[in-house]
């Protein structure tokens, strides 16, 4: 299914929620609508209670009107199926659809998302819902795209009710099959854990002290996948039903609990939520996300489905985008692969958790509205970009990120338990988006013979055969950075033995004798070309077996001079190791050394904070130029005359002139 | 009932607890106390166990014995209902009367106050326990006051069981009639939280993220009210077996849970708990707090039911007041309008959880007890202030303050969500109470005739009606100030739509576009008068409609020179807006010059810390000076010769002569 | 039962897990622990599982295999009685034997020691493995030492479940008899708490605020005997089956729950787990717990039951002991009087919550790995001091150390609540520690002829007799050494009435009239011989009765000139009394004059951080040096000549060298 071919336009718009309204609003909002540029609205995300009022008693005619309205008014939707949150009359007659924290007390109606993945109610009754939406819309003409639930576990990511123990059970005897086998894989023999009977093992609720590791990563894996089940569910009769119909669930960014990268396998198409704090400046964090939600399906454009306009409610202090940000953040997003900008929400509610989060219709009168003023500005120039979608990203930087890691890593009782995982992964994506270096993730199972440098910080789990595909690249030419305490465990996180780095030992060509770990603001020096470099968090005594010492500690203690990054020569390419946190200039420096000498170099070279990107189509290429600073900035572009401006391209000569948060798409 | 002609004499005393001592205590309690001025003793709070011995078996005679004793000896009784705390056996009987918490747990019997306010059995024998007392005392000369309860809600002011669920729906059918109306104005269509049943509504359990702001509120509300009705219960017993007697609970100060103003209503008297740090200095907060307990009552004097001598033991650390503290607040707070002063507790404990708590008779023998030398040097100086009582205070500045308003801004998903209300609202008291100019406090639907300088800090939500009171009182003349954030919502926390500040963009001559918050720690600059000003926590970008412009932002930003603080003439009035919150040296310039435009000054120009009041009885001024300070001060009285000395008057000529924390009460 | 007669050598080892590993592993475990020079292991702590699959289905074959092989191999077994975790399907089959919070959740499976202590299924069949095991290898020749359960209480030190509210409901009715005492003893009379019937009464479960602190103070009790009483139930079958054979149980330092004092005089040696942070220096704490654990048995030897080679796991950050701090720890802990050291673990896991413990033989190989080297080089060195078990150490100091006391200055609403008793005991510890003088503790009600000096620090609660203790202490001659808020309550947290510092006040000739803590972060001055000194936290108003002053306060406010510390002759001897917390340079002067006054001095003279002990057998004496340092000292033996070198003596003449972390045991 290729999205750009049923879609053939950067979609915009937002969420549209008309069951909070009037019918005279309505009218007023397909008209601001047709004025803004709005092309797609995310349809009936959170109405489950206005078209079921009490079970198998619908009430679809009020969605029948607005999606005519729409239709006529040339606004595509997509269409949600209505499951994010169960009613009240459902909770109320299946009190045990609620989820269960881990200390037994059942969350309560009157949020959202108040649901447990495995009750047997809820599936039911999503299929019947599910099924009446298809049927009634299969052949409507203003269906563009199916938007299943809404951010999956946003939050409530793990229910610990006995429905679910019971179901854990049945997945475990699926996966394990012989309960001897959980038992090794579990290392249950420790602390008196042994389990003789499936039905002594129930979900890892409340306990004196650390539950098993083991235990605690399948039930995480355990609930991902229940969770997908529904999407699954929902997935399979909307595929029956409405084939042609590209199928989508909205994704969150960096969370944790849903391993996206198996999900995405099942999606047409990814779309996903970004909220960054206006207050943190560049948005280099969304931009690794973005990066991130175009790797998930292997470059396919993706759709920003919800962002906003100024300001959310939901932190503390909810400061709002500056004039231009929301703007120059948006062809950001599209300059790093989406076809599609999103807002929640349409119209700002009146009432609810929500009123204060903005919108692109705000309380104040549309005239008044700054925000407006600019939703309407970035609506009709999106207009001008139809022939980018569809395009993509050429990348031959990768970097390996595994939620599956990222799960076992986080579980407590290590050598160090304040490290954060992606600000480790963000530490190694910084050098290449401040140079405008285009980079994939990839998961550490992945093929990598496209890319010439792979990066794979803090891979603690390296699970079967992934050793194998990392000296693979490696000896066929590539080159491999990897970073302190990776190679430890296997799937189950049981050790590797024999010797840290466990499987990645020979392909990097050292041996890890201990972990020593840098006390709170404790930081030491390290000595690489005569320069002192400060690290922190992390030390390891590393010994040679063949690697050459790349920087080596200048340290008073037991670590003397040992090698704290070293460098190995495996078949045709090199693995480099960094057993340290080192300062961010010199970690900077040294992996763009190592990209350059894979000839990978900056798209252009440009003033701090200005973002670039190219897609590729098959006729044509297009440069995207963001300039974050709140300043003007003269960009160079040495072969500009093969450029054609489609979007804000103020040339002298060929110096490009942007103004503060200003924005340029060329053509060429 | 005119309190001052039953009890005419400032009450002193203490909460009393004999039942926690042997009989040889009693007698020796009686003489201590007339050693020591007492007049008034609180007696019974906590003595439902030693009256009710299990269900229908009571002993009055203890309290027979010690009521003829204490009356014997003059000193008049205060009586508490006994209902502050169900028995052992009541809550063993009737484990249901627990109260519950948001996540399904019940609280267990062993400290104080554990019961849900719903709970049947427990009103059905708080209603027989109170009857008792009144019937057996009603006739009991000793008998002045009665004392109900205590300290309602003082640590659980929400239960979540589902009685408290069931009387919540009922609760709200009363309120709405129809489910329509309620699903309308909590904006249930918004996360599918439409409600077709009654039976559907619960308590704002445990939920995921948040709850339904309308249905928080109603449940403070309904709360509020669930605990007012068992106060009502008590009060209409009293009232039809002693209609003479007068009535009080005792109120706790800044506390959010219920309702004081509507509450105040059903009380002969209000009195209030007190207990501010000795560490914080001047005590502006138990100053201000005062001042509401007086407006409560529309300016009746009130009762300080408790203080402490010296410390009290629930604070992290417990510093003592200094000698010659506990006097000066004494008077301090006689001269705001207490008309008695009394402690918890008299006698301090051996036992239980406060027996480290100050009292008037310490674990020290009284003859080395400061604090026994200093409670026994004011209860003898009291006895020359009985012309004092009844007596009021004359104010023409106001301050709005609405317990409904608190609750809907203290909810979650602000665009700011660390703001204080109370501390919003000191600020605006505080140049007031630095200058000794009075100040009542007022609900927003009050008539605000006899004021001419009223302020409405943080008037976030403006119920039906309240913008007319307002715009009434501006335009026949007076002069109004209103802060931030206000006339945003409706009384069920709905945007009121059409702009912000809504009903009061016509008073106020503005339109307000967005807020921009400012981040933690960040200030901003504004001019005024040609003075940079700085200001936090807040801006808002504002649109002039008919304001004049007091004050300008010089922003870099987007807010540009747009105006932070304006004047409208309305009427034959006018209003202030102020949309952020400025520095304290200039917020209390203009509030000062304002009220100095209507001819409000200080009633007396004493040196920084130096606290003035007045009390105007029918025929007598008393002016009232309590030095704060830690050292000596001279106070100039212009008109000394008009002032006759009733307490502590050290005149040379004209100037009056403190020592620290030393007190003057004049006569005029 | 003489344990160096039965052990007459160091033991050494650490905790083995043989049913983690496979039999192949075996082999190489007994090889190497050969090589290291173990010659004792725990066996068996979390094996319940291994060793009963379900009830009654045992399987001891693969223990009795292990148990040969070691002692085949000279290596003898402290056998563990495998209680520490119950089983699945134990908890499966009694799920009422999960213990539950105070908010009445209930405990899960999965971590360990989830087991209320006091179910009955959980005693009946621990009674049944215990019996098994003691049965099957009572006549086994590796069988040297039972090790009962493990860390008694870690996690879960309080259940509150119905099974403990009726042995609670027991355990009173024994303490008390009747129901009007125990009302009397907690003070019931206070806040309604009265009760007249026992089953009225729980434990102190979820309260609104404060629970009577007479009933915590009891359910404490309650739950250390709960606790003991199942150490009793397995220490009762051991002893009937194994008569000769010593019994102990691993304590944690300073542990709270338990009653270590009372629990010691039913073991046979003490045994304790110890874990400094190696980021905090010195380990003065651990001497401290050294010296308390010694003091448990009047002095008897004890063993280090558990430490690790290099870092723990629990941590937030883990960082390792660096090279040769492991050894120098060991030798401090023999030279306080430890006859064992032994480690958690012997090989370091594969899987579980410990698998980054670190371990006697690490994840790396033998020969690549610093911590096994070093505990090679440490077993074998101990060998040599053989003579050395079974010695002594000779104190003239102790301090009074009281569980109860810890137990009830915690409780909340104190004058001052963020004062870590702790901490105090240990201001009073550190100067003799710093000074190489040997401490013992002792409890309140011990004989204390054979002591010179005797230290009470916050002795907040003196039970009946203990002040004739100490007064028959002084009065004898002794110089006693109280500091502030002592002599308080009673034994049920009740104030000892008519002023304090109650029992005390005629030994220490003073009164104190009131307390007056200092606020966070304030301190305060007093004068003492012409000098000023600074101190902290608290500051009492002290008047004198018949003491001298030592010390006064130098204030400004109402304390004025008042004393701080006092000395009282009493007797032949005298009392001195510390109301306050001074700096620590101060006090350790003052202590140690005291201490000189009574011809008491340091061990040896020597740098800072060096550790002296001596130990005295029958005919020898040993003397144990420790550097602390990290780098070279030189220390004066004057009388040098008279000893032996046994470890490490590199004497220069009279100077003995010792390198970083250097050792050195001296015979004489």
């Amino acid at each position: 299914m290729i999205i750009s071919n049923l879609i053939p336009r950067i979609s915009y718009g937002g969420d549209y929620n008309p069951e909070q309204w009037e019918r005279s609003v309505w009218q007023e909002d397909v008209e601001l609508m047709k004025e803004a540029g709005v092309n797609m609205v995310s349809l009936g995300i959170f109405s489950w209670a206005s078209l079921e009022k009490k079970e198998d008693d619908f009430s679809f005619e009020w969605l029948d009107e607005i999606m005519d309205l729409l239709h006529d008014n040339g606004i595509s939707i997509d269409l949600a199926t209505a499951t994010a949150s169960t009613p009240g009359w459902f909770v109320r007659k299946y009190p045990e659809s609620l989820p269960v924290d881990e200390k037994g007390s059942r969350y309560a109606f009157g949020s959202r998302q108040h649901y447990c993945p495995n009750n047997f109610d809820l599936k039911r009754r999503i299929q019947v819902i599910v099924t009446k939406l298809a049927e009634r819309y299969q052949s409507h003409p203003g269906l563009k795209m199916w938007h299943i639930n809404n951010e999956y576990a946003c939050h409530v990511s793990r229910c610990y009710c006995n429905t679910c123990a019971n179901a854990f059970r049945t997945w475990l005897k699926n996966r394990y099959v012989n309960l001897e086998e959980l038992n090794d894989r579990w290392g249950t023999r420790f602390w008196s854990q042994y389990y003789y009977e499936w039905e002594e093992i129930n979900p890892p609720r409340m306990a004196p002290t650390f539950s098993n590791p083991g235990h605690e990563l399948d039930y995480t894996r355990f609930m991902n996948d229940s969770i997908f089940q529904l999407y699954l569910t929902e997935r399979d009769i909307l595929r029956r039903l409405t084939p042609t119909i590209p199928i989508t669930t909205n994704f969150m960014g960096p969370f944790k609990p849903l391993n996206y990268f198996e999900w995405a396998k099942e999606m047409d198409i990814v779309s996903w939520d970004s909220y960054p704090d206006p207050t943190e400046g560049t948005p280099v964090t969304q931009a690794m996300w973005n990066d991130l939600m175009r790797s998930f399906r292997k470059g396919q454009p993706f759709f920003l489905m919800e962002q906003v306009t100024s300001h959310v409610n939901w932190r503390d202090i909810n400061v709002p985008k500056s004039p231009g940000v929301m703007r120059a953040w948006s062809y950001a997003t599209i300059g790093r692969g989406a076809d599609g900008i999103l807002f929640f929400q349409w119209r700002q509610s009146k009432a609810g958790s929500e009123k204060f989060h903005g919108a692109m219709v705000s309380h104040a009168p549309k005239e008044k509205s700054r925000t407006y003023q600019e939703v309407k500005q970035l609506g009709n120039e999106l207009k001008k970009l139809e022939k980018i979608t569809g395009s993509t990203i050429e990348a031959k930087v990768a970097i390996l990120f595994d939620f599956e890691n990222w799960w076992a890593f986080d579980l407590p009782s290590k050598p160090h338990n304040k490290i954060n995982y992606i600000e480790q992964v963000q530490n190694y994506f910084r050098p290449f988006y401040e140079k405008n270096i285009p980079v994939d993730f990839v998961q550490p199972s992945d093929d990598l013979e496209q890319y010439d440098l792979v990066l794979a910080p803090l891979l603690y789990m390296v699970k079967q055969g992934e050793d194998k595909m990392l000296e693979q690249f490696v000896s066929k030419g590539g080159t491999l950075v990897v970073s302190f305490f990776s190679g430890i465990v296997d799937e189950n996180d049981r050790v590797h033995l024999g010797g840290y780095p466990g499987p990645l030992r020979d392909l990097l060509g050292i041996y890890v004798e201990e972990f020593v770990p840098l006390a709170e603001n404790e930081c030491s020096t390290f000595s690489s070309n005569n320069k002192e470099i400060s690290c922190g968090l992390w030390r390891e005594h590393i010994h040679l077996e063949g690697a050459n010492v790349l920087a080596a500690f200048k340290e008073d203690n037991f670590l003397g001079r040992s090698p704290v990054i070293t460098e190995n020569q495996y078949g045709k390419g090199k693995s480099v190791y960094i057993g340290t946190d080192p300062e961010r200039g010199y970690l900077s420096e040294l992996l763009l050394e190592l990209a350059s000498e894979k000839n990978i170099s900056p798209l252009l070279n440009v003033p701090e904070n200005v973002e670039v990107s190219v897609r590729v189509s098959k006729e044509k290429q297009f440069l995207i130029i963001v300039n974050h600073n709140d300043e003007q900035v003269t960009v160079n572009i040495p072969n500009f005359v093969d450029y054609q401006a489609i979007i804000g391209a103020d040339f002298e000569e060929e110096n490009l002139v942007l103004c503060a948060y200003g924005v340029a798409v060329l053509e060429k």
